[in-house]
């Protein structure tokens, strides 16, 4: 498992580094998608953190960010909250253990603004955490403002 | 204007390709983006509908279709489906006048169960049409199910 350098200082591995080898081919996260976004999240203090840039042709209505684009990366943003967020609750050692993968049931995005491409930072923090179950709120910001706000429903699929 | 064929057997022109040249290029539905997408979407009765099978490497989080992907496609779906409402609430000819243009305030989008890799059918009908803000809920077929259900609030960013 690769070792990365969370921004906020914290050193730690990513959580889609420790996903099971068999789910690391989604397009948004995994890191054995060679075509894909390969976003990396952080555990940092009760909250998890990404940072993308996107490319420049993710392009929207007008010449901000793509509204798909922000949707997805929040999408795989808010599965690798709830994986750092139930293994915690788990009391397992996250970035030590292979992480359970969470799938989602329900996206819910808030467009406050428009969204300039990137950077971006996406941090996210779970509401609730069942037994597989974790519901996560998330907020993207570039240029210091919150421009999007998140929410999503996600389920555990793997074993533990 | 391109001509092209809608699948339900009624030939029209695709909603994006009437919309406004300097708001056609987004990754999800603008014909000037090389690299997106470029979805199109047929008015059909009182519904609009949108066909696309995704490229291959669009996996979720096992061997099926990206949930990212998904909310993208309902995105800029919904987005067609809004204009081509509010036109038809404001007296005028889907195809053949330039279209305004709508872009996202707020996205749902439930994942009923999983997805395959296309073809997918998506559907849409306005469910509010107001002077800015047309409501739209939409579905996802693959395979002859309604795989996903979405909901979005557009808005209006273009004359008339």
């Amino acid at each position: 498992m690769s070792r990365s350098a969370c921004k906020d200082g914290l050193m730690t591995t990513a959580i889609q580094d420790t996903y099971p080898e068999d789910f690391s081919h989604c397009f948004g996260c995994g890191r054995n998608n060679e075509h894909g976004h390969q976003i990396k999240t952080f555990a940092a203090g009760e909250h998890a953190i990404t940072e993308y840039e996107p490319a420049p042709y993710y392009l929207g209505g007008g010449q901000v960010a793509y509204g798909g684009v922000i949707a997805s990366i929040i999408d795989c943003h808010c599965a690798g909250t709830a994986a750092i967020a139930w293994m915690r609750a788990n009391d397992m050692a996250v970035g030590e253990e292979e992480s359970p993968r969470f799938v989602t049931a329900r996206l819910e995005v808030d467009y406050l603004q428009p969204t300039p491409i990137g950077p971006w930072r996406i941090t996210g923090v779970a509401e609730e955490i069942g037994a597989r179950k974790v519901i996560v709120a998330a907020e993207l910001s570039a240029d210091g403002r919150v421009t999007v706000r998140g929410r999503a429903v996600m389920v555990k699929i793997t074993a533990p």
